[in-house]
């Protein structure tokens, strides 16, 4: 189970004020911290205007590998921004992302294959986003089929099957959970990933929601997720699904972990 | 997701006391407090030896039902003293168990099929957990067509799947997930059952592998369980689990259960 840690992102407040003033100290403890709580990628959104987000994308590409050197996952759908930033990335990045949408996959596509890179792929067209598990495989394949024409193997894809909030479709994570079912029949090379906020907005307890969906979806086939790696309640959920999936060998990182008091409450 | 409380337990030491010394006040309170919680039976288990059971659980049925109404989970593998606690009994009850075992099978079923009872069937044969899913499949084959033979229709019977500590086989899970998965496919209309507290045995953060095992176990189709009734972290893994898999029409029960505070930290 892979992390990509989400917490660089100038959509949140705090954060757009560090790009905006150049506050590099804060920039450079938010990737510190997810970069030990184990993160496999930071992901770097700027959360800019377009004519903008080229220049803040490099300084916060530059702040961070100052500090660690965890790859990036560059979070764009700007593709002019994109291949400035995959120039100045020191390890090959994930791009975040495609999706079925043409004038996406045409100014991106050919971003991920020329430098090689892993891509988060998410099942929409357009912006809408399809109501039935069918219907967003059918927008996986045809993204499918689009990477592979690039020359983009399926395991540099990551695909996202999109969860959106259960308090408007109480069948939101099923939907989701069949899209990855569906996924790992039909492109075993291909990894998924799945952002956790959605799941649960406009509903009380949402540590809950996200901590259980979690679980399930990564019995449902999840391989990787964006989310907040400094989340104890997250970080457990993953610990302790690993444990019962029969993946933890001995159950040592379980109990390795529960030394270092990670089931302890806060 | 169908609950037994699993308090009223004589080898539990202080139940075993209450049962000794006819301790009603503390008996009755265990059953109240599970009644109030949810539970849709009680589990009624007297823990002593076959010439004092049947008068420990009359005393203990007799007891239950001065305060609650609730069904009863008849856990004894003595047909003497089942045979006379189902005479007691005001509501028809789940017979708590059967197994592969001849012996276990020929004392026990015909009171299950002369009572019309629900009935808990163990997915061993002997004294002997099968390793593998094929072999505990065998196993609740065979036991099936015993239930089928005696009349006992498929919905009443609970398969318990057994889920072994993961400190000594750390596939103990997905056995008893795949063992779930082929008896919803292979008698759809028979039910899932699990004992919650071996899963965890010999580990740090017992209740954390309890919660999430309960969760994965639900979304492998389990649809009942023997567990506490009021440990909030269970209650609040089943209701968690229940609205991500559809099943709480606009999420209804899970808001109104974080209204009572079901998801406030103790």
């Amino acid at each position: 189970m892979k992390i990509i840690g989400e917490k660089i992102n100038g959509t949140r407040k705090r954060v757009a004020q560090a790009i905006a003033e150049r506050d590099a100290a804060f920039i450079a403890d938010l990737a510190q911290k997810q970069a030990d709580a184990g993160a496999a990628w930071l992901d770097v959104n700027a959360g800019t205007m377009p004519a903008q987000e080229p220049d803040d994308l490099i300084w916060l590409i530059d702040t961070i590998q100052g500090v660690v050197d965890t790859p990036l996952s560059l979070d764009s759908a700007n593709p002019k921004a994109l291949s400035v930033a995959v120039q100045a990335v020191r390890k090959t990045p994930l791009i975040n992302s495609i999706s079925g949408e043409a004038e996406r996959l045409e100014g991106i596509l050919p971003i991920v294959a020329a430098h090689n890179c892993q891509v988060i792929a998410l099942a929409m067209d357009g912006k809408k986003i399809p109501e039935s598990s069918a219907k967003r495989m059918e927008v996986i394949q045809g993204i499918m089929a689009e990477t592979r024409k690039a020359g983009v193997p399926d395991s540099h894809v990551y695909i996202d099957p999109l969860a959106m909030t259960l308090s408007t479709n109480v069948q939101s994570a099923t939907i989701a959970f069949d899209t990855m079912r569906a996924v790992r029949q039909e492109f075993p090379e291909a990894h998924l990933t799945i952002g956790l906020s959605n799941i649960s907005f406009g509903l009380p307890a949402r540590s809950f929601v996200n901590r259980y969906f979690l679980a399930l979806a990564i019995q449902a086939g999840l391989d990787s997720a964006i989310l907040d790696p400094l989340d104890r309640e997250i970080r457990a959920a993953i610990l302790t699904t690993q444990l019962l999936l029969g993946r933890d060998p001995h159950c040592l990182t379980f109990i390795r972990a529960s030394r270092k008091g990670a089931f302890e409450k806060d």
